[in-house]
């Protein structure tokens, strides 16, 4: 597929400079720019790092460029704008109505069309899946699990009974949504199990990454709201709530109960402890632990984590200590 | 299924307080509390949020129901009590003597009757499964491994050869038990494989959740003693040994060839180094890291890990660091 | 499998020191050494440890073996020696050029010959698997992906689509490779998709443990150099590059667009975050968190990670100080 500039800038809705014939067949990183590509720069210290020979079209602010003489596609947006390009380049496959007859189905599961269902996969007695959704290889729906319409499971993804799952919900492989909580009682020196009875409901406009586990509820449910984006290996305890258009970054963990607002970010291997609130608007560093109620719009970091600027000046001045302890001729 | 407060109390063997033909036809959570519903309330905090108009009925201990005026059921162990209501409104499904035809199971493998068999399982040569065990679809069973009865595999659980388990054992979708170890040795720049082939047993009434690892021993055994319970995304090292009725919280590691005692609770993100020994009845908080051998009875907190106590008086004293720091006018 | 400690020990190429005549015919762990096998002993803490009446044959340095009168098998790299035994002991199974009938492959896959593919492997269409791979029950092999010669994938290993794997790679069960990386754009208070269309390559020589999830670039490569080895629970985000012969410990996790040189050794839970560089050689202690470039050969620690020196300078500092601020009359 090629493209000139000025067709693409069209399509895309954005300004350009520069010779309108410039060809684009293709996408890629700034570092790996050649004639006929196109790169997304976000910043002034990527766009210097172009050899001074660069050829190709760069993807940027209007003001950053200013900074080059390359022809450009001029966006309020660079990521948007790069988003849709990339859709452009590389649409997704369209959906197949295809039904593998190797996946193993049940036959009180309702399936509607067009769906994509594929080999091995599992689809226990009462499952509903809504139109434009595709199944992967080796996917098991557990009985009962509600899927809506343009959903997209990849390979090997485990629903538990009774999962329920918005729209345009985005699940990646080998990822385990709805297996028991972490839930004894002690007795006479013996962990005793206690039923995990409830479920998983997740909103529209999710995305799970790989190898995620959500548990379900002891009774009712685990919630993950709206738009909410998890990444890889992420665990998320029994009838932990989260909210709207949150970010889970990698290996984060939620444990049991914890309330969850909206638009709450967790960096990567941050812990939450169980039964808390973390307010709307909260923002955790990375390897945060939350032990205590987080209020809205509050910046922590640190185990405990604490306010950002708080535990800045704490590690500033731990920095400083060795020195310090020796200058006062430390006692010891 | 609708019980009254009095047959229902007479089935868990409780006392109870109130109309003795309050209906209860379903259990939920406190904040869920309506006619009809039984609720479990742990402690004055959760039995003061009620609503002052809540209807249902309350599982709760004899001086908490003090406090309220609604139905109640009273037990020593409210939390025993609550277990055995939800095995009661919530019956296990029973075990159907059903071997899928998609499931591939080597005729050198000795399956018991009854036993329940998924789709896709992959069950191979020597195997040995005991009367009463579900091995759920897509399971990978390797060779010559031998499970007790009464064992419950959800979806594909992957058992690598040899692997031994005992009765009674609980183990969730997408856990790897027996993949090898991490051991390499280095020359001449390069690492290469010290070949990994010993194996794992999993003694009775362990319970271990979803997307766990748990490696191979070297050679002889990685053990999981007794009782153990094991939360999601958990990892154990080749070698290692794991003693009775241990709590592993979620994303906890531990390193190959430590030995931990029994009654050990490691909480979350909780890392252990390798060629440790961890004592009886030690409690590691949150995110501790576990660098030399604790004896037992320790509660450890930090990272080094550190007594509790001194832990905690350390973050104190940070705490007011940046302020006496400035008060002493420092030097820098 | 029965030797004698003279024809082992030519076998193996070491000098020996006992009885030509003394049988082996097993290995086993220090601690269960009995006649007839034959144990590693890498230390004297571990030669100490064994009874007085020890039997069987150790395999030792030759410095540690004048304090031990026990048969002994010589070795520069008694490591090296023990692999090359256990190789010898438990020789891998031969590979069987076996193609289950149960797995699913596209008419337009080629396979090399000799290959073993298990039971409801799915491999899609342009698909190459080189001579002497093995590719384990339930495995996903996406579209176009190539898998070089003599290779290994557990049971349940996903390739996205395009993955290139070099030679005598091994992936154990579970893990995940090519899912989409974590990236989205914000409009609007959402997030919104960019899409992931780039690819993983692996080189000759990996080896990735179990549940590991390396996510496919944006557009281009995330790389793994030549005989790279990740533990189990790792994550690895999109575009990021790993060097050669590196150790990437379990759970470690690492942030989209990070560079990590040659001959880095990042230790259990290890953070780093994105778009940074880590230095050749560069050692990382357990749990550190690193969160900026980290030059070439620096040992670090701690969060934020910082040369070891200084942490373990802090940290000592740290100990002292509740002590200290008390003697000092603490104002507060």
């Amino acid at each position: 597929m090629t493209w000139t500039l000025a067709t693409l800038a069209t399509r895309l809705g954005l300004d350009w400079r520069g010779a309108p014939q410039t060809p684009v067949v293709g996408l890629c990183e700034p570092q790996a720019l050649q004639a006929g590509q196109l790169a997304l720069i976000l910043d002034a210290r990527r766009l210097a790092q172009l050899p001074p020979d660069a050829a190709g079209v760069l993807l940027l602010s209007a003001d950053l460029a200013e900074q080059t003489a390359l022809p450009c596609l001029l966006a309020a947006d660079p990521r948007a704008a790069f988003a849709a390009a990339l859709d452009l380049f590389y649409p997704q496959l369209p959906l197949r109505h295809s039904i593998s007859p190797q996946a193993c189905i049940d036959p009180n599961a309702r399936l509607a069309e067009p769906v994509e269902i594929g080999p091995f996969a599992v689809i226990e007695a009462g499952v509903q899946i809504g139109p434009g959704t595709r199944i992967g290889p080796h996917c098991v729906l557990g009985a009962g699990s509600v899927i809506g319409p343009d959903c997209r499971l990849g390979p090997r993804v485990v629903l538990g009974p009774q999962t329920q799952m918005g729209e345009r919900v985005i699940i990646h492989a080998g990822t385990v949504i709805g297996a028991d909580g972490y839930g004894f009682y002690k007795a006479e020196g013996r962990h005793h199990k206690i039923p995990q009875v409830g479920r998983v409901e997740i909103a529209d406009d999710v995305e799970i990454g790989a190898l995620v586990a959500i548990d379900r509820a002891t009774l009712g449910q685990t919630r993950i709201g709206e738009g909410t984006k998890i990444d890889n290996l992420v665990q998320i305890g029994h009838n932990v709530q989260i909210g709207k258009h949150c970010l889970l970054v990698a290996q984060v963990g939620i444990a049991g109960s914890t309330v969850i607002g909206d638009h709450v970010t967790l960096a990567g291997q941050t812990g939450v402890a169980g039964h808390l609130h973390v307010g709307d608007g909260v923002v955790a560093a990375g390897k945060s632990g939350i032990t205590r109620d987080i209020p809205p719009g509050q910046r922590v970091a640190g185990y405990p984590a604490q306010p950002m600027q708080q535990e800045f000046r704490e590690r500033a001045a731990l920095r400083r200590l060795p020195r310090w302890l020796r200058a006062q001729r430390d006692p010891e």
